[in-house]
């Protein structure tokens, strides 16, 4: 039954913040546009919303129709409702960012046959519609989130050492760690399994792999706790 | 221009919680809904969002029409897309929270003569729809941000005595905190300014007043602070 709805409608979309963590930088997968406007810029995945899905529903299948990603972490992030951010109507986005460990997943170009690739967050080429504002929205709520909760394991594949949780930190964070601290403080927050393996295959000497606990994390927190480096 | 959209959109609406603190307890504005679907139950403000303006500006809209608020403290909160949370038809609802210094601000009833009216957070009556919902996550946001960030000065008078400020973190957090520990860890973040002034009409012995130093606390804090009770 439908009911009297006296204005017309905004369209309404979902966009999806998709980052990955490699040696040199964080990354965000962008989508080339073969469509207007913006035909041949980059765009992050996304689009329009059915009436007979939710909107993480939405998110995920466009993320799977566009990228091929399945199972991965995925948060709402903020809705962008500016008037004019659609050149050809109003269209209203919600916005949704993703975490993903490049070991576990390969990304490929889309089904329907368009570009999807890599790119460092600090060097994005010039973005269709208002995708620099929500990616900048994306990289502050990653910031804050790592402060006070365990969100950026997610980056992580299952094992690690603590090295590459360092990088994940200095890359989203954007500043050097002090190596000695960051360990420090890191084990001191006792949500690290220390493993009885080293990293395999490695140039430099081996080291100690860890792993998350979430049980202990779920013990021991309630409300997310606090990284202060 | 409008463009092919070969589905049929989701309806958009805003919702908003407005949260107001008094003497006893933490409270939320509901209006009665006088049409079905939920006739004569209780339901937050909000309404359609009209393709010529802004999300927020549909939001600010909505809250004069209904209650009279202007010019208050109102942050996006999560926008919320179940399917069938609507029984008439698809209705994603983009939720906001607003807070709402009582001394500053006259609550009305609508101007179409809906009911307005306030009630304790721990007392709701049961609400239309999902606001049920709504209100749960908006409260946990409060209780979250209240944790890092300056956000419940916005529900205190200008100026304010150390009791009041102590009692709006109880009422939020749901928890007595010991008086002595909370001034001494307040005081030490140094983000209020004790005022030559105390308070007036008071049957118990006038209290000195403090204000909040916003220039300070932006100075002082990048990214927010965290108040551990």
């Amino acid at each position: 039954m439908p009911f009297s709805y006296e204005f017309a409608r905004p369209a309404l979309t979902v966009d999806i913040v998709v980052f990955a963590l490699d040696e040199a930088d964080l990354q965000v997968m962008l989508i080339e546009r073969d469509l207007e406007p913006f035909a041949g810029r980059w765009a992050l995945p996304g689009g329009f919303v059915r009436v007979e899905e939710t909107l993480e529903e939405a998110a995920r299948r466009e993320l799977q129709e566009e990228t091929g990603l399945v199972n991965i972490y995925l948060e709402q992030l903020y809705t962008f409702g500016e008037v004019e951010r659609d050149p050809r109507e109003r269209v209203v986005t919600v916005a949704y960012y993703a975490l993903v460990n490049l070991q576990g997943h390969n990304v490929r170009a889309s089904t329907d046959a368009r570009n999807a690739a890599w790119f460092a967050v600090s060097d994005l080429p010039d973005l269709a519609f208002d995708h620099e504002q929500i990616v900048d929205a994306a990289l502050e709520r990653l910031r804050g989130k790592l402060r006070y909760q365990p969100v950026g394991f997610e980056l992580l594949p299952r094992k690690f050492p603590l090295r590459q949780l360092q990088h994940l930190y200095e890359v989203v964070l954007d500043r050097e760690l002090d190596k000695r601290n960051f360990r420090k403080k890191m084990l001191s927050m006792d949500i690290l399994v220390e493993l009885n393996e080293i990293e395999k295959d490695v140039a430099h000497r081996a080291a100690k792999l860890y792993r998350f606990d979430k049980a202990k994390y779920d013990r021991r927190t309630r409300g997310g706790f606090n990284f202060e480096v």
